[in-house]
């Protein structure tokens, strides 16, 4: 599992690589993690990734090591045989090849035992899924150079991922031992019966999990001392670290030096910013998390969306004013929207465009029936403005003139504005064509749906025409 | 903080709060939380919001309680204190009315000790900001009413809570006592100089921490264990339970009454979905949440948005031939793309333009250092024609021919084809528009890059002008 990941994130980032792995099924289960890779990195970026790398299976570790540039060990978590792996590499590889070790939480300088060259074995330490978690943890062992830590770092930065450096090596690191901890009282829960391992999932992912995605429980904690500071915070939950809230019992005083410390380290975490700061970017960070398990209407997602539900459902849809351009659709710029110059990409705006079409097409009849039967509008010509900019959270509405039509075609105007200070965003003019889907062919409406679209077209005939109506695009001849 | 929040996240919902609290400062430390969770919510739901409910500071507990439908206390973590207010509140309150203790991991059986009614007593203990995690967890005591649960959740649910009702009390509860462990953990971490608080918080938020915004550590381990399932997940790592990789070392025999259960409740929490279907939901949450944070350049996001720029840095550009339209680019149409028409959706033809045109500004000099340095283009406006229809699965290639430009404009006509039968799909006109990213203003492109520009202008000079360049939208007038 965490060797096929490394392998998809070095592919897809253009690398090529010699994997080796005794398991005879290997081929297969690395191949289904790569198409997993794949997958989750088309939705993961619009930017132009490299030309995917190769994959090569080889017999031996001798040969996955000859050659390499780099090194990645992902054995299981047994000392002796990932000895064994890593002494085999450095044997056959350069000299100054960096071998790193997927390990979890063995020490680095037990590893490095029997290695040829061992100044350039370091640990790198995933998390699955290796190909889209950023963290590795790097930390060396007693006879770790410097500079490997350094190079492993900064070939896990190139293919997007956030070194961790540790300073010390201690059993599983940094990260592993606060996920171990956070592990070991979930046991004892399902243990002692108090909760089942749904619950306790649930204990996190509807709380706390989601403020770990943007911050982690030093800064969440400074930010909860609110006004009165850290220190009143740690001297506060002192006493609280007696408490048997936990299986973990054996606790450190907290010390003055200790409380000095914790201060000093999380103001430097803080970087000066003030809580008021720190807790706009919290529930900026907690809104953008739970607006994207939304999509997939999942957990905090799910819950937003059944409130939000029932605060529609409160409210009664307004009859629609013909008179005026229809306001028939809104929408929210959603973060994976925004492309590298900080706004929306514009295939989004046509795509918001797009679903007012569809909003005017069931305002005048085209539903699931009427599909069904086999009529429908395609969109034959669109001509999009771009009048301002949209960035992520934006609230969008559009309103929709009809400006022409015959048994065949609707000639529509949409308006797209920000909500919330109404300014005009976008406008897209769009020619419809009716077509029967069996046959491709353009054909007419049916009579009832030509009768509704008639209804809004002379309603619609009083309204000034827009500006942008008509519009081509050109610009004086030159050079 | 905790007190302040409920009364936001009622307020909001359109609930009258009446709230004591003895902190002279308590109306400005209240009303700067409900400002945050005002800013909160009109980001976080397009829906129309409940007009706000009011909130008045009364001087006794007796004057919160008399006449409440419901009661939230949420003093200091001092039982005496608690105690106090719960037993002044059951006094003041109607008979049946539900009293709540946020409390984090006192026990109920405690706090209802010197109440009125104790059957209405149940703990709801919330987590910071209370106006945006869903998370709270009922717990009643041993004389607690099963109705007070059940109301209190329903009155959660009703603000777009995901109450956890426990079926046992436990000191601390389920949430914090997996907190407090990793807490715990943590301070050992700091204490004994392995890390400093930020690495321990880049420790979670980079890993572990954009998992449990999704899935907490049950799920994650039955999806990392693979085709191999949880039992085999469970006892490949039953032997770490004993190495010492946390400070929790009093751990849980596994045994097989221990692993039957935990793999029941692992399955019964799948739900019969496999591990592939679970993999892909994990994926996709994880993208939405790293994408999520991307829009405001914090924690994976930022990690996300810098390899997307060293993504477009290093593009490399082959050698073309500019007396040609440019072939600069192709994708392949995925399932996701398809509507309900059976074909890719408009918007997915003006992303692969989009794509295109970003190759050609690549392909010009537009790259990571020129963006970096504020120069950027943007389209503002498009003339979009559909001539046939592209299906899942479909390879695409696009031509572009530059039309002409200036010091500010670059007019483009890109053609879309079908690559395995040459159709030419769609065609989209562009006219992009320099500018200062800083100001935002249009201005000038670099020296070198009009360079460039000028000598594929100067190429495609000679080629025939597409026939459906300068085209607009129109139709007859009628009616």
């Amino acid at each position: 599992m965490i060797g096929g990941g490394w392998a998809a994130r070095f592919v897809l980032n253009g690398v090529d690589v010699r994997l080796f792995d005794p398991d005879p099924d290997a081929p297969r289960k690395v191949e289904e993690v790569l198409e997993n890779a794949r997958r989750a990195f088309r939705k993961l970026t619009l930017a132009p990734l490299s030309t995917e790398g190769t994959l090569t299976f080889v017999p031996t570790p001798e040969e996955a090591a000859a050659e390499a540039d780099f090194v990645q060990e992902s054995a299981p978590e047994r000392a002796d045989v990932k000895c064994g792996l890593l002494a085999a590499a450095s044997r056959a590889a350069g000299p100054d090849v960096v071998v790193a070790s997927s390990t979890s939480g063995l020490l680095p300088s037990r590893l490095q035992a029997d290695m040829r060259h061992p100044e350039r074995l370091t640990v790198g330490h995933p998390f699955n899924p290796v190909y889209l978690l950023p963290l590795v943890e790097v930390c060396g062992g007693e006879r770790t150079a410097p500079e490997t830590t350094a190079r492993a770092a900064a070939v896990y930065r190139s293919l997007g991922m956030q070194p961790l450096l540790l300073r010390r090596e201690i059993d599983g690191f940094v990260a592993d031992r606060l996920l171990e901890a956070l592990w070991r009282e979930a046991l004892w829960l399902v243990h002692d019966d108090v909760a089942t391992a749904e619950e306790i999932d649930d204990a996190i992912r509807f709380g706390a999990g989601l403020r770990w995605a943007a911050m982690g429980t030093f800064l969440t904690y400074r930010i909860g001392g609110g006004e009165a500071g850290m220190r009143h915070f740690l001297a506060q939950f002192g006493p609280a670290l007696k408490w048997p809230w936990s299986k973990l019992t054996d606790v450190p005083e907290l010390t003055d030096e200790l409380l000095d410390r914790l201060v000093a380290q999380s103001d430097a975490q803080a970087g000066g910013r003030s809580v008021r700061e720190l807790e706009q970017l919290r529930d900026d960070c907690l809104v953008s998390v739970i607006q994207g398990l939304r999509t997939h209407r999942h957990g905090a997602g799910a819950v937003l969306d059944a409130w939000e539900k029932s605060l529609l459902d409160r409210t009664p849809e307004a009859e629609h004013d013909v008179s005026h351009p229809l306001r028939l659709h809104t929408a929210r710029v959603l973060p994976e929207w925004i492309d590298y110059n900080g706004h929306a990409h514009e295939s989004r705006y046509l795509q918001v465009f797009g679903d007012s079409t569809d909003a005017l097409l069931r305002f005048v009849g085209v539903d699931a029936a009427y599909l069904a039967n086999g009529g429908s509008y395609f969109t034959v010509e669109t001509h999009l403005s771009h009048l301002g900019q949209a960035v992520a959270e934006d609230p969008l509405h559009v309103t929709t003139q009809l400006l022409g039509f015959d048994e065949k075609r609707l000639h529509v105007f949409h308006s797209l504005y920000r909500s919330s200070d109404d300014e005009l965003l976008a406008t897209a003019e769009q020619m419809l064509l009716h077509v029967d889907a069996q046959t491709g062919r353009a054909g007419p409406a049916r009579e009832d749906l030509l009768e509704r679209v008639g209804a809004v077209a002379e309603a619609h005939a009083g309204l000034p025409r827009p500006d942008r109506a008509g519009r081509s695009i050109g610009m004086p001849a030159r050079r």
